[in-house]
């Protein structure tokens, strides 16, 4: 194959841990371009990709990308804010998107995001990495192998203290502080939610029907800040407005219930609080435990352990075959693999002309909670989750497609 | 102390489980009366009580333990329907009351609970026994410390693989089964809700303000059923209706927030699934983790996984100082030793004429979430929480109370 092409549009600390932590150590990949509305930003960018031997040009205007006819593909890693309007534009430049997650600040925009792809058919994919976390993958591999029978429970959430990079915003840039400073939602619900919309089939024969928000008190940033003297100017005036702990309950068409959580303004250990729970069996990531009704006959002569234990039991037989191969050739990319895995299959879908492995109605369908947690909890009362597919989700009921190619 | 003498009302398994697995044990505690309605039960219990060499008197009408003067509190050990109607004629009657736990059938029931109290003033407790659980103990000790800082955010369930006594329901005549064929709610709310009640000062400075639960589709029982052949007259002709996943969110005075879970016809291990949030340190207890921001001065020499580890690297210093005594003194009572403390909290605040620990203000806060979870569940919407001390709560600031009496 040849190299992919690519533009990467943002220079904050993600697009320097995709570029440091995965793209640059890439063969297949050919980074052409950098971009970032900061030209300082961009210079310090430009300056340690030099150091490491190579030279994309750069621009604090991507359209400059849209205008290069080699480039194949952009990575928009910039702040949430710009996340859809930036993707709007390249699609109708034809550009082919990897859209970094984020929640959006309104349903309409997610609206908007699906029409300009419904209008241009312009290749568009959300780069969750999460959906090719081994963890993750294991269990829709055991999903697809029925071991949990009908799944009618998940829950997951983003679980990450936050606190320095938040309290250290302003010199950061970071965006994140205007948002906690500003807004009462679950911010974030991407990493959590889409590789559950995998095991629940959702946009492919189910769907998201409401939701009910609530979050807790906003006390852990306003505390950390006084305790530690970061963010004193920008936090302690008037305090955050995002609550310590966001949980959200999603019904889904078939009765199935989310439950999400965000906890980011906490002192805590780092957990994504997936849990599966289905008729014939169960797993919570917090414990790491599977727990399995019955022993299927050919493990009979084997440990009990293998349908009773921590998740180290299970991984040698049920990893899911991309992660066995990966850990064959050897886990690349940051975020422990997930990175080297979701820009490999960004590149070979572009490449090969196949359906977006994360498409433009699961982005939509994830980036839509946080506006829709905005307003639940604004109002206390649940809302809808609209339709994004419009009916196709009654259409579409492949399982895979391509979302796991090897 | 003269002996407990007591009436024991319900001779179905949690009664039988009483009386073996703790009071009959007892040397402070004389049981004078034993009742059930079910006359079968009734002369099985007897026999078996008599073969260890007891002779209680024994009933199917619950009124003549009231007649009997020597008797000094009645334990209600009976089907969920019968709790709230029995305890108001025991209190009428001024004998005390410990009521098993289980959830309302309406919220006017547990006005009428409240009422009766108010009006008699005759002593209640609710016996929940896992107010005296060695974790939630210990995290209630912690939390008096300060360790948490503001705790804002707790989570707590009832994870319990409960599918065969439920699909042999109609041979064990039990009363949960009828639940579970006709309703869909949180029908097990106190166990995890009651702790948290502690944690968060619930009527005691704080109260629920409002919930919204959702249920997950009921297939746990019906695919167990069918798997095993139990229940299948009572299950399998129209399913159960009780969720196999129910998820409740309630909301405090304060803006705290609980997440409630109950999980009882999945194959699973068993969990109360304790989380405690605050913003200087959290507990999850799936997984047994504790993480703290700050080492305290006194720890800085020692090893730091006293502040960031599991459960079992916290006991000897934080353990609650009545689960230290009663380590020391040998653990008595079945359910890992609750069972003996919540009785001996029972014993001593009648005799001393005490507080409640566990006051009818916390029976009807906790037993109203089942009913008002059906509600919320049937509707699709939030629905508010009364305020059962009709303001009390604002003047009710001691935190401890006579919960803990050494």
């Amino acid at each position: 194959m040849d190299k992919f092409k690519i533009g990467f549009i943002g220079m904050g600390r993600r697009g320097d841990y995709w570029l440091h932590g995965c793209i640059l150590a890439r063969e297949d990949v050919d980074l052409r371009w950098i971009c970032d509305i900061d030209s300082e930003k961009l210079e310090a960018a430009s300056a340690k990709i030099a150091a490491k031997g190579f030279n994309p040009k750069a621009t604090t205007d991507f359209h400059d990308i849209l205008k290069d006819s080699e480039v194949e593909a952009v990575i928009i890693s910039t702040d949430w804010e710009s996340h859809i309007p930036i993707a709007i534009e390249c699609m109708k430049a034809g550009m082919p998107v990897g859209l970094e997650v984020g929640g959006a600040y309104s349903v309409n925009d997610c609206f908007r995001l699906v029409h300009t792809w419904e209008e241009t058919g312009t290749f568009f994919m959300m780069l969750e990495n999460c959906c090719y976390g081994r963890t993750e993958m294991m269990l829709l591999n055991m999903a697809r192998q029925n071991l949990f029978g009908d799944i009618v429970h998940c829950s997951g959430g983003y679980c990450h203290d936050l606190r320095n990079s938040l309290a250290r915003g302003r010199e950061l840039k970071h965006y994140r502080l205007r948002n906690y400073l500003n807004r009462n939602c679950d911010t974030y619900p991407t990493h959590a939610l889409i590789p559950i919309f995998k095991l629940l089939d959702i946009n492919n024969g189910n769907r998201m029907v409401s939701l009910y928000s609530a979050a807790s008190p906003a006390k852990g940033l306003m505390h950390y800040s006084k305790e530690t003297g970061f963010g004193t100017e920008d936090i302690l005036p008037n305090g955050a407005m995002h609550g310590d702990v966001v949980t959200t309950i999603i019904k889904c068409a078939h009765g199935e219930t989310i439950h999400l959580n965000l906890e980011t303004t906490l002192p805590r250990f780092y957990s994504r609080d997936l849990s599966v729970h289905g008729t014939k069996g169960i797993f919570t990531e917090n414990g790491d435990s599977f727990y399995f009704d019955n022993i299927p006959e050919h493990h009979k002569s084997e440990a009990h352990k293998d349908f009773y234990g921590n998740i180290e039991d299970f991984y040698s037989e049920y990893d899911h075959p991309l992660w066995k191969k990966t850990l064959k050739e050897g886990v690349t990319g940051g975020h422990g693999g997930m990175d080297g895995l979701v820009l490999s299959a960004f590149a070979q879908s572009v490449k090969n002309g196949w359906e977006s492995p994360v498409d433009v109605y699961d982005a939509a369908s994830a980036m839509c909670i946080t506006a829709l947690s905005d307003e639940s909890i604004a109002t206390g009362m649940p809302v809808g989750i609209p339709d994004f597919t419009n009916g196709i989700w009654l259409c579409r009921k492949e399982k895979e497609k391509t979302l796991y190619s090897l």
